[in-house]
C-alpha cells in the first residue's frame, strides 16, 4: 500500500477506533459487558459512518475490550423506560430502530468488516458477528442469542442467523438460549475460524491486511453487489451481477489489475 | 412450571399422543412403516391443531413407533386410485394438498416441534424431519428421499430440503435416491444431534423440557417472526423484525424476564 | 438401460464430447487453462443444448482435460478489446451475458449435470463448478475466486456461490482471493465428494450410472421443479410443488415405477 496512516484517539468509550495500514480497528469498550447501549451503538453507527468515505480505510475491524465480546442490548436502560408514559415504547421502537439500522450498516458499507471475537457474544452480540462479512474467533469464544431466557426472542439478531447459519442451527440456539462454543460456531458458519487467544489480533490484521491489500474500488463493487444479488431471483441475479462485472471491468483498477497480471507484476491501485 | 398435566390416550393408531409436564409427545403408529395415508395425515393434522390453543402444551415432540419412523406417502392406497374416472387426478391432488397442509402447519406451528427420529425416514418421511423446528436422531436413523427410485421425484419433499440444507446436498439425496446415515444427516443440517438409540427419548425430552420453561408467548412471537423474515429482503425483514421485538418487549412476560433478570432470580411465565 | 450409444468425437477443442450408456461426458479441452474464451463457452453452449432434447443423454458429466479444471475467462481475449472504440464495453456485455446464459443452462437443464473436478478451478471455472447439480473432487483440486487479485470482484461466480455456500465461506474466498483445498470446498457445499485423484472418474461414472438409471422425465419435473420452487415462499412453493407432483404421478413412468415398486420388480422406463 501507498500510505501508511495511524490515528490513535484515547480510549474514552463507549466506542473507540484505531486506524493503522489502511485497517480501521474499532473496539467495543463499554464496560463490564460491552452492553449496545443508545450511547454505544450511535458511538459505533459514527465510526462506520465516518470511515464510508475516507479512503484512508480500507478494511474494518470490529472488537472488543475486556471478557466479553458484546451482551447484546442494555436491558437495564430498556427496562428504566417502562415507567414512561408509552410504557417505554417509543424507545423501545428508537432502540430497535437504530439497532437495526446499524446492523444494515455493516452490511451495507463499501468496506469489508472483520468481526475478531474474544469471550463471550450474545443477543445483538451475536448479531453483529453475524452481520460481519468475515469473522474470527479466539478458542475462549462463546455464542449465543439467549433472549429467549428472560422472555424476549432474539428476533433481529434472528434475521442475520438465518441469513448465515442453517435454520436448524438458528433456531437449536434461538429456542434453547443456550451457549454454544467457537467450534460449534464454526461448523454452523458464524465464524469463518478459530484460533488460539494468543494469536487472535495477529491473525484477524493478517486477513485484515490481505485485503486492504485488494483494489478498494473493487471491494466496493464487489461486497455491495453480493449481498444485493443474494435477494435476487436466479435470472434477475444475474443480469445484476453482469452490469456489475462491466463496470468493474472498465474501471481503472480492473484495467490496472489485469494488466499487471499478464505483465507478470504488482498491480498499483487508485481507487478508481 | 406451575402445572403438571398427564393425558395418556390409547394407541389406537395411526397416530397418538400423550401429554406430559407441558410436552406433547405425538407418536406415528401405523404399522409397519408408517406410511401417510390420508387417515395419518389427517390424524396428525388434528394433534396439531388441537394443540394450537391449548395452554397445556409448550412444546411437541414428534415421534414414531416401530423400526421405520416413517416410509412416506401410502403408495399403495395411491395407486388403488388409477382406476378413478380421472385416473387418480383428484385423489393425488387431495393427498398432496393435506400432506402440504400439514407439513407448513408444523412451520407455522406457535409451539415448537422437535422430531425424534429413530430407524427409516424416508420421502415425505424425511419432509416431515426437514419441516421440524430441532430434530434429534439416533444413531441407528437412516434417511432418504428415493421417490425417484420409483419414477416420483420428492418435489414437496425438496421444498422443505432446500430451505434446510445446501442445494448439493439436497440433490445428491433427491437425484441418486441413496439412503444417507444419521451422520451425514447432521453433517447436511437435517437433524441437529445424534445420539445413541438408547438414550434418544431422553435426550429429546431433555431438549423439549428446556424450550417447555420457557415463555410460551415468547416462542409464539419468536418462532413465527423467525419463518416469516427468512422470506424477505433484508431491508423488510429488519422493520417486520423490530415491530416483532417491540410487541414482545411490551408484552408481560418480557417484562418479568427481564425484571427477573436484572433482580437474579427465576421469572414466572403467565403467557401474556 | 435398453440401448448403448457411443459416440466419440475427435478432440478438436476447445471442448469435446462422448457419449457412452446414457452419460455425456462434456470436456474443457482449452490448453493450458481451458478458459472461457468466447468460443470455449459457445462451444460448451452448443454441446448442452444439443444434449437438451436428445434422448440418448440422460445425464452429463463436466470434465476438464490437463492439469487445471478451468482459469474462468480469458482475460487475455478481454483485455485486448480495450482498444475498441467503447473501450471494449460492448465486449465485456457480450462476454457476461454469454456466461451467464452458460451457467443458467446448467442449473435450467432438464438432464442432472455433474462437475469432475480435478486440478485447479478459479473465477468462472469455480462457477462452474458452484453451479452443476453435483460435483465430485479429486483430492489434489483447489478451488479460487481470485479475481480480486486482479481488480475484478468475481460478481457473477457470486450469484452461484451464495447459493450453495454459506455467505461467510463465500465472502472469504470473494475478499481473500485465495485458494480453498478440496476439503474445504467439501465442507463449504461446493462439492459432494472429494476421492482419490486416481478413482476420480470411476467414482463420477458410478454417479452418473446410478441417476442415469432413473427415469429421465422424473428427472426432468424433479429437477426443474427443486431450483424453480427454491425461489419461492413456502406456501407459494408447496402450491407450485404440489401441482408438479400430480403431474409426475400422472405420468406413465411413475405408474410403472410404484406399478414395479409394489410388485417387487426391476421399472422399465419409458420416458413419458
Amino acid at each position: 500500500m501507498a500510505e501508511v496512516v495511524a490515528i490513535k484517539r484515547a480510549p474514552e468509550g463507549p466506542v473507540f477506533s484505531d486506524l493503522e495500514n489502511g485497517i480501521l480497528r474499532i473496539t467495543l469498550a463499554n464496560p463490564p459487558a460491552n452492553v449496545l447501549s443508545i450511547a454505544a451503538m450511535t458511538s459505533l453507527q459514527g465510526e462506520l459512518d465516518r470511515a464510508r468515505d475516507d479512503k484512508a480505510v480500507r478494511v474494518i475491524v470490529l472488537a472488543a475490550t475486556g471478557k466479553l465480546f458484546c451482551a447484546g442490548h442494555d436491558l437495564k436502560e430498556m427496562n428504566a423506560r417502562r415507567t414512561d408514559a408509552d410504557k417505554g415504547k417509543a424507545f423501545f421502537e428508537e432502540t430497535f430502530a437504530i439497532c437495526s439500522r446499524l446492523m444494515q450498516s455493516i452490511v451495507r458499507h463499501p468496506k469489508p468488516v472483520v468481526a475478531e471475537v474474544d469471550g463471550i457474544a450474545t443477543a445483538a452480540g451475536c448479531q453483529l458477528v453475524a452481520s460481519c462479512d468475515l469473522a474470527i474467533a479466539s478458542d475462549q469464544a462463546t455464542f449465543g442469542v439467549n433472549g429467549i431466557n428472560v422472555g424476549l426472542f432474539c428476533t433481529t439478531p434472528g434475521v442475520a442467523l438465518v441469513r448465515g447459519l442453517k435454520p436448524k442451527h438458528a433456531m437449536e440456539m434461538l429456542l434453547t438460549g443456550e451457549m454454544v462454543d467457537a467450534s460449534a460456531a464454526r461448523d454452523f458458519g458464524l465464524v469463518n475460524r478459530v484460533v488460539p487467544r494468543e494469536y487472535l489480533t495477529q491473525i484477524v490484521t493478517k486477513y485484515a491486511q490481505t485485503i486492504a491489500a485488494k483494489s478498494p474500488l473493487t471491494l466496493k463493487i464487489g461486497k455491495e453487489a453480493f449481498y444485493a444479488q443474494a435477494e435476487m431471483g436466479l435470472t434477475e441475479a444475474y443480469e445484476y451481477a453482469s452490469r456489475m462485472m462491466v463496470e468493474n471491468m472498465l474501471a481503472r483498477d480492473a484495467e490496472e489489475g489485469i494488466d499487471a497480471f499478464i505483465g507478470k507484476r504488482d498491480p498499483k491501485w487508485t481507487g478508481e
